[in-house]
């Protein structure tokens, strides 16, 4: 059964990215914007399972690269996309069958459907992190051996970059700082796949699964929620107010953190946040509350719409909560890429289900 | 008749190379170091002149970027140059015929002899410049009107870039950010061309005319300044020692100013050079004596040997001299893209030889 992307579908989905963003990936209302304008003069993007797809297809994984406080106001001109694609078709020789979010997080969740609506290509349902993290190397096709190589990146002004690096490292460092050249947002492409290999190297359904959320909190009525914690089963780490908000742009990335002072029956915690474009740790009194890989989202208390670090402002009533990773970032390359320590924590994960079982 | 660049000429090709750098390119040793050995490893290199190429023959200019200070500790593994030819004939579909300094001073002017040496390829007797410029758009090609695109880079490590930049000023901006994160030095090629392209397009016979001012200043006896002065048309603006030295590395350049206290006949005179990896002006209580895209060099009083802005130290006995550029800079395109304005200075550029008949 085919499956469209059409405006309604867009519009939880873009609900659902932005729970799973963690915080980061981008506003999802730019995201949201290009997705449904490109609906609008080019026809839905169709939602194909990996499974539906010959073996060799090539998949193109892409999104947005560096400071989501950027990119609420330095907009892609839209075009990115298709020239991504027919560059990385020139440097492989082959069609490029179908495009993937790299990271099913934020405004990264919907980008790659404006730009493959634009190109009449369809969307794989799966993504490379289940969430966002701000790193290039830090997607399951690392994990799973996929080269990184070739990037291709690109800007709204038509100025192209392939990289070939030695490492997902190396190629973080001169993305990375290319990106910041652009005026810290780029277009780009990596870790291209077959679609055989696709299958063991994403975080399959995840397009499905952030629409599936954003109905449940769409349609939950007086208390979303709760509709959205037990739909996705996370953990409500505090209700409050943010009282300090502490946010810089630098070397691509928002850094800085973020000071939740519980209400009601959460009166007298102080909770912190801290951020590298994402919510990386959850903290009180010294004590880890949740960590990155597993997710944590700052929602308003009302709506239960997630507010992004770029987003987050003094006063705001929020709830944050935290939810399990993918369990391969569980695994021990996983925590490797994306564990506390790989953000210079001196601290062990510990999965978000057993921190809140201890008292806090 | 076959020209080979052997040790001999190597030797006094680096000596010509430093007092045409205009205290930039790269210290020469480092690019004689490795001519030599690739010579002694591979056999020499060839000298062509462009009118002994085919019209359709494709040639590569290339050398390293980045900041001459880094350039002295940081050394390249010999590599780069047949990496760079094997990807751009992978780019263009086509075989490259020789190799060609983009920059005839300092070490830019020897590096692609070695990296000739290495792949058996002749080198071009020509450059894009004439002297070292910190630019990568500040070339005769780009003038010329000979596409930027595009510009492949790598690094020691085995990391490779592509570039597709809008202009000459992107391509700049966007290696330029490149360079610093492989540590701020890099090996690259731009405005790949044709030899019919090329004769218009480019410096002709400056390794020649290297090697000779090399041979001259080495065969000049008991007053090698002299024979210096008269071999290139030089004036000399002042006899002294070095008294400061204010340098930085920044944002992938050296930046600073030095200031040379008169000896002897100019004893009371202050000169001050001001630098970005060249010498781009030198002044005297606020009157300019010469500056961009005139030649500014800063050799040492005894042996005439040219010192770069790397090496300039306190205590130096040294001579400031400077000579005419190629006439290609001095015409309205050439004074946009290298005069004293396209480096921020709100003066008009006058040539050196009017300038120097005027008393100080």
């Amino acid at each position: 059964m085919k499956r469209l992307l059409d405006p309604p579908a867009l519009r939880a989905l873009a609900r659902g990215c932005a729970i799973l963003g963690a915080g980061g990936g981008g506003d999802p209302r730019i995201g949201l914007l290009q997705a449904l304008q490109a609906t609008q003069d080019f026809g839905p993007a169709e939602l194909v399972d990996i499974d539906e797809l010959p073996a060799d297809a090539l998949i193109m994984p892409c999104g947005m690269i560096g400071a989501p406080t950027v990119h609420i106001e330095k907009i892609e001109n839209g075009n990115e996309g298709g020239r991504l694609r027919d560059h990385l078709e020139a440097l492989t020789g082959r069609k490029v069958a179908a495009l993937m979010a790299a990271e099913i997080g934020g405004s990264n969740g919907l980008q790659p459907i404006a730009w493959a609506a634009r190109i009449a290509l369809p969307v794989v349902d799966a993504d490379g992190m289940g969430r966002a993290f701000p790193l290039v190397p830090q997607v399951t096709m690392e994990l799973a051996g996929i080269d990184v190589n070739p990037c291709v990146m690109t800007d709204e002004r038509g100025n192209l970059i392939v990289f070939r690096a030695i490492s997902g490292h190396w190629m973080e460092r001169l993305a990375r700082a290319a990106a910041v050249e652009f005026g810290a947002a780029a277009a780009s492409t990596e870790y291209t796949m077959t679609a055989a290999q696709a299958r063991g190297a994403t975080v399959r359904g995840s397009v499905s699964l952030a629409i599936r959320i954003g109905e449940a909190v769409a349609g939950a009525g007086g208390n979303p929620i709760d509709a959205l914690i037990a739909e996705i089963g996370a953990f409500r780490l505090v209700s409050g107010k943010i009282s300090d908000v502490e946010r810089r742009t630098t070397k691509g990335f928002v850094r800085g953190s973020v000071v939740v002072e519980g209400l009601g029956d959460d009166s007298g915690r102080l909770i912190r946040l801290e951020l590298q474009n994402e919510n990386l740790a959850a903290l009180e009194r010294g004590q880890v509350l949740a960590s990155v890989p597993d997710l944590i989202t700052v929602v308003d208390s009302e709506t239960a719409d997630a507010i992004a670090t770029e987003r987050v402002r003094y006063g705001q009533r929020v709830t944050v909560i935290a939810m399990p990773c993918d369990p391969i970032w569980r695994s021990a390359l996983g925590l490797e890429a994306a564990g506390p320590r790989a953000f210079g924590y001196d601290f062990d994960y510990a999965p978000v289900e057993e921190l809140t079982r201890v008292p806090a």
